[in-house]
């Protein structure tokens, strides 16, 4: 039998199943009197601060097994139990209508994930999914249950859930869990990206897979297709263990790449830099191969706390960056808060669109002293490495020149106290607003690179929310409308002797690579994961022939079209 | 003494002020019996009842003296009376409470009017003022105060009131009242707009006028530069009455233009249209000196109703704009509904940015029935003049093409039933989408035409909510990356020898106009009033002058430059 789902983190294992389902956690809603309503709230207490316990464990486990953003998670959930507004309400509910803890707490739970899961901001709903697991494991501390996430597992296991929460897939033991499989969730689910960190292969969103399957079946898992096969037969098992040699063998080519740098078959040179969130990332995007970081994003530094970082903070942040890229560009990206990413210390004014409203470069121009912190940490990091500042929505002239005032200010501000800085720091600007992309002939002019964005570009452009399912068919990077863009901005900056980056997603794709090599794109940002692949394909390319293709392309009438083409006529060939 | 405020409606007046404060509503809160409450309830039902009925008879006077438009506003005031969820809560206020009709109704009323005011959307936020309108109007009547908007007046008499309600504006009789000053307002509130329309001199947001005027002052009301004179000398009012001649004058030569065409001093053609909101407007329209319909807005079929036009209705509508056109073109836009527009009878899911998302011709796609109704009612209409159809929102050529599609089949359906309608009826579409902008080429080829719809337009390329203050000063029609679009936009619809119209508000603009000439826009759209001075303006300029002056300008490099060259240069020399 054949199920299909999402493929959540490719590679292909054959193993066993090990079913688990949440049926431990049983308990019956009772009403309790008075008296014991105090000790109730007690127990619940102390279940609270046994999960913040393991809570700490398991971020510090995540933290350097896994990553610094993958810990994050954990810290978030740290934070629900320490919001008094959600304790308070279950204690309330404790004392108001004298019921036992496990209900109160169920009960909470459900009015809170409702608020979240309504709201149309992904992230939003994300954090109903985070507010399920920690409420999990607060419930378990009070059933008295233990946390055994892999007992039963014999090498190798598929791990068959209906969802794998994110405490889940941290405790997972690489060598024992060799995949899963899961009900629900979907490509850009915090377990699917734990477990492409991992390099666990998995599929998910399979409906009813915890049903299908039984614990002891063997089970094929295809992470490239998205596929399960539920008791192979024998053909198919060998035809899909010749797949996993070739898998093998295609990472072995990649990975030999790993030194090399990136020149096409004809001889040109591009740059292939990883996109980071933190500093601890820029380690693992060197070890995957980057040979720069395109876009190191701050926000990190402002967020899942509760006052801005210091100086000082990020300053050691920036020069890590930088130390641990030796040398390498190191593209930092200055804040880029609103939108839809809101910082709980910061009021921002409730925006009816907030994609068209008050964010980045223009929150930070309004707000000089915020701004000038951050400046002044980039120069101090600056002699650390080789540091490029870069402005994200930059949509006028006026505004990159307010910002590069400020900019000289806090150098003159650190030459007068003779602290150093690198004084020919070079400084770029995301495109990313279509204005921008129409003057980017005057912008090339007084920047030193550009950086397309292309996942804000597009929406602008179609004007559609890339969140919003209802216009997601709108959102189309390979939109002629879109290439014709970057065409026009690669050519301006070419003609002022300026270099182009991408830093969208758009960057990392197959499909676009041979078409942005052909319009002129220097640099190409991404997930540190896909830059082996990407360095591979682009080895086999020829640049001269790419001009062409692109050319051909930027002709045609829709998306799918213009892909359908380079996968025939490109991709296919090599 | 003289203050500043903003101008409303154009034009000078030298007269007495009345100064009217709303102190006659007075009452005291006090509570009521059980048996009394009844009572109560029953003297605010007939208080309603009354109201209702006053509001029929304004509603009426306003349609056949100021216009169908402007009317709408009361049928929205007998809504809000008709409305079980404001009507019950303050029923339920004086029976629960025990309090009596006059501070039930002021509190809930103040109630709904937060919510309102709490919106960011500014069609909300004026919803907040029609309530507080059409209490005022309950409240009176439970009082048994009579309605006398004009009482004590001699020609010519300025009034002066806090804020002029819209049924105070309908009330004017403009025999007597010859210009009014408020308190508070905007050039976009209703008040002004309705001042415009009846050519009555307003100054609005003076803040404290009905405290610095007394009756009987003398005062001069200038419309024109938002300028109020409280008891002027002589010497200033003798040089207002060479001001107010002069103006005189000046519409004077406007007027005279009323059944001229539109030609520049070299002789290049342009045609002048109106955007209107209902058939009605086209009669105002074509006395306003309007060469065609540029934008006929069809959303007024759908709002204030509890359910879809039928087709009938929809066929009435605009083969009434058609005849009143009298074979003049009508350009009829297709239902542009969603984004900041709501019908309470469809309901759409909520989005976290409504500017991108599912509106306009992305809901009619994806509605068929609602699309295919009004294509029906518009191709039947079209034998009776000349209608054109536009589809606003088109991103893809993808998107024009299923549009088209549909619009065949009706024709095809037509034709089955041998109902006629024009063969070889106009299509072409809004150019408001950055994406189309970037393949005008390729869209050009399957239209007819092109018309800019810049108020869109302009807040996806500089990603800025054009009701959102924060981001406001990024709003700019003048930015030269705006420029830049229109200039790529016209020359791609020239290339295949499809003209180019432009329905912003940036059409009737002075100093848009010498650069759109420039530019090779054929057709200009504007609101009604702005059609004379526009045409004065049009017959001085030189077509291939203004064509070097927008090339110079589009070279510069942002709008305040921009506008203050064209000032300097061009307007300041005529």
């Amino acid at each position: 039998m054949i199920i299909q789902g999402i493929a959540a983190a490719p590679g292909i294992v054959i193993g066993r199943a090990l079913v688990k389902k949440n049926d431990q956690l049983r308990y019956e809603r009772r009403t309790v009197g008075e008296t014991e309503s105090a000790a109730e709230v007690g127990r619940f207490q102390r279940s609270v601060q046994a999960s913040l316990q393991e809570l700490e464990a398991i971020q510090e486990k995540t933290r350097l097994g896994i990553g610094e953003e993958e810990a994050k998670i954990f810290e978030a959930h740290q934070l629900f139990l320490q919001d008094p507004d959600f304790i308070g309400s279950i204690e309330e509910k404790i004392r108001g209508e004298g019921v036992n803890a496990e209900a109160a707490l169920e009960e909470v739970r459900d009015q809170f994930v409702l608020l979240f899961e309504s709201m149309e901001n992904e992230y939003m709903r994300e954090r109903a999914a985070d507010l399920r697991d920690v409420s999990q494991r607060v419930l378990r501390n009070l059933l008295g249950v233990k946390e055994d996430a892999e007992s039963g597992f014999s090498d190798p296991m598929v791990l068959v859930v209906h969802d794998l929460t994110p405490s889940d897939t941290a405790q997972l033991d690489r060598e024992k869990v060799k995949g899963f499989l899961t009900d629900i969730g979907g490509r850009t689910s915090h377990s699917a990206i734990m477990a492409r960190t991992m390099e666990i292969p998995a599929v998910v969103g399979l409906s009813t897979v915890t049903e299908q399957v039984q614990t002891g079946d063997l089970v094929i898992v295809d992470g490239l297709e998205g596929k399960v096969h539920i008791k192979p037969d024998p053909d198919l098992i060998q035809a899909y263990e010749e797949k996993q040699r070739q898998y093998a063998e295609k990472k072995e080519t990649w990975n030999r790449l790993v030194h090399e740098s990136t020149v096409t078959k004809d001889g040109k040179r591009v740059e292939l830099a990883a996109n980071i969130g933190n500093p601890q990332e820029a380690a693992q995007a060197l070890a995957s191969g980057a040979e720069a970081v395109g876009l190191f994003r701050t926000e990190f530094l402002y967020m899942g706390r509760d006052q801005f970082p210091t100086e000082d903070e990020q300053f050691e942040a920036y020069k890590a960056a930088a130390q641990a890229m030796g040398g390498r560009p190191v593209v930092i990206r200055t804040l880029d808060i609103g939108g839809d990413k809101e910082l709980s210390y910061l009021s921002l004014p409730k925006e009816l669109n907030p994609f068209l409203g008050y964010r980045a470069i223009r929150l930070c121009l309004d707000r000089p002293e915020l701004f000038r912190t951050q400046l002044r940490a980039l120069l101090r990091a600056s002699v650390y490495g080789n540091i490029k500042i870069m402005y994200p929505m930059i949509a006028t002239l006026g505004e990159l020149r307010r910002a590069n005032r400020m900019l000289e200010e806090a150098k003159e501000e650190l030459q007068r106290n003779q602290i150093p800085f690198q004084t020919d720091l070079k400084v770029g600007i995301m495109i990313e607003v279509p204005a921008a992309a129409m003057i980017a002939d005057q912008l090339a002019k007084e920047v030193d690179f550009f950086s397309i964005g292309t996942n804000d570009l597009i929406q602008y452009m179609m004007a559609a929310d890339r969140m919003n399912e209802q216009v997601s068919y709108l959102y189309d990077p390979y939109h002629p409308a879109v290439l014709r863009m970057i065409r026009q901005v690669i050519q301006a900056a070419h003609q002022e002797g300026k270099w182009v980056g991408m830093c969208g997603e758009m960057a990392g794709e197959e499909a676009a690579i041979p078409i942005l090599l052909g319009l002129g794109l220097d640099e190409f940002s991404m997930s540190a994961v896909s830059i082996l692949r990407s360095r591979h394909l682009l080895k086999q390319l020829d640049h001269s022939e790419m001009r062409a293709v692109a050319e051909h392309v930027l002709s045609m009438e829709n998306g799918e079209e213009i892909r359908a083409y380079i996968k025939e006529q490109v991709l296919s060939k090599l």
